[in-house]
């Protein structure tokens, strides 16, 4: 049963691992990769204690109710926005998972990120998995879109570190970055939202092989169209397509309640490097293609 | 005797022959060059005004000079620092180039950009391509590395849809962007820039597909590893390998002369849509895998 379970992880080297760590380094390592291959299991996110960038958001609120199905042990909702009433509905949702809310715009310095992050870690003393969730779809606002996609995303992350970093003597951790499809192949009337996504696809692949080195596994989950707020009506790039939004629409797309149950299906499966493929229902590991290898 | 002509033009120290030849004797030589160009593929450059962003840089003094071995009509060297004795050697190697060199920091906000090419489109009346090759190569710098690699591209690229978008009466034009084949694959110790290049590959691919809206055609030119300062000695994400830029290096590389001769053969080919790998002399268009279309 155990081996089963215990699929090989293709991404981290194992042997380049044990040549350049201490033992107790390599303890960590092997319990943090046992458990992204040991976890794919619907009891995987009890007791767990999560952040939640964006919580609150269009793809956010749905996903937080789907986690919320689950017990975990503390769901952070970080948001630019409070909404007390929402944060409110969802406290009612599982009275044993404890729902905080914390103010956060991913787009303040990495210091503020760091602070912020601090205050939770030394109220729950350890935390198991970041989801960064922020996004916004409006290509009139070129400087915006990239702070919120990738710059805020990557100093999220950046800041998490200083806490999980096993060569800092942190546990590890897990990172789960919202990318999108359009990070696969564009929606060309939004080239910079699409540009930002493939940034954010790019990124944490890279996450993911730096594994063995800072204990942080990572891995994205791309919804395809989703009906939200954010794709009801957006600006397209010098509005070269006035009806994207409409012409989107035209086409299948899932609600935020699937979109938000194969999310979170995708958590529970844990997979270290995942490129999770979210459409209509479908959850689909997408393989990369290898264009170059810069062999190091 | 035309065909002889038309061989491919070897490369020429013009440097070296100002020390040996008299003035006179350089005009003939010059005037062979200039035809050679100008009658084989390369005559697609004759007669261009380019503008070329960064074109002072490691990868770009070398392209510059590759550039001038065909007879443009204007080359306007956009870059951060001014660097007047290159800007002197680059005049002096072909005559019937105008060089010119404005100051441009492409971080500037887009309205900065607008400005300046204003200023450069009111004294040359057209510009026919655009090279965006500003890139910088530091994961320490987070904010830096995707203003510069990606915010600032986008930026430019969308200051200069003022003066060619067809839908404002513009004549159209070609952008060249600079990515990287880390935008393909990633060199994992550094994920920020790896990101920001995958943006730029994706970004520049709607922008090729919205040619038939626009009027302007696109394309990246993506170099491998390429000996230059920015590859010497580089700091990778959260020092997760200090020795990232030594290791690199010991792989075959290329030199900033053999990319830039690819570089320049891609802008001849002038590929809307091309996702040019360059390395080690080989010059390939990529196949992009479609993972997923929007239908739109």
């Amino acid at each position: 049963m155990f081996a089963k379970l215990c699929r090989p992880v293709p991404s981290i080297n194992f042997r380049t691992a044990k040549c350049f760590y201490k033992p107790r380094q390599l303890n960590k390592f092997y319990n943090i990769i046992a458990r992204a291959n040991c976890s794919a299991s619907s009891s995987f996110l009890c007791d767990k204690n999560v952040i939640f960038v964006a919580g609150l958001g269009d793809i956010g609120l749905d996903t937080s109710k789907e986690l919320l199905k689950r017990d975990l042990k503390n769901l952070v909702i970080l948001d630019r926005v409070d909404k007390p009433e929402l944060v409110c509905e969802l406290k009612e949702l599982n009275p044993k998972v404890k729902v905080t809310f914390m103010p956060y715009d991913v787009t303040v310095p990495l210091a503020e990120s760091k602070k912020l992050l601090k205050k939770i870690f030394d109220k729950l003393k350890c935390v198991d998995i970041l989801i960064n969730g922020a996004g916004i779809l409006d290509d009139h606002k070129i400087e915006a879109t990239i702070a919120v996609n990738y710059t805020g995303l990557v100093n999220t992350t950046t800041a998490i570190m200083d806490f999980w970093d096993i060569r800092k003597g942190g546990p590890g951790g897990i990172i789960c970055n919202i990318g999108s499809v359009t990070g696969f192949n564009p929606i060309t009337q939004v080239p910079v939202y699409s540009g930002s996504k493939a940034a954010v696809v790019n990124f944490t692949s890279s996450l993911a092989k730096l594994a063995h080195i800072t204990g942080v596994t990572a891995y994205t989950v791309n919804p395809g169209i989703t009906r939200t707020s954010l794709v009801a009506k957006f600006n397209s790039w010098l509005d070269v397509e006035p009806d994207v939004a409409e012409l989107l629409l035209e086409h299948p797309t899932q609600s935020t309640k699937e979109c938000a149950a194969s999310f979170v299906k995708a958590i529970e499966k844990n997979k270290n490097g995942g490129l999770w493929f979210l459409d209509q229902g479908i959850l689909e590991d997408i393989k990369w293609d290898k264009h170059w290898d810069p062999c190091i």
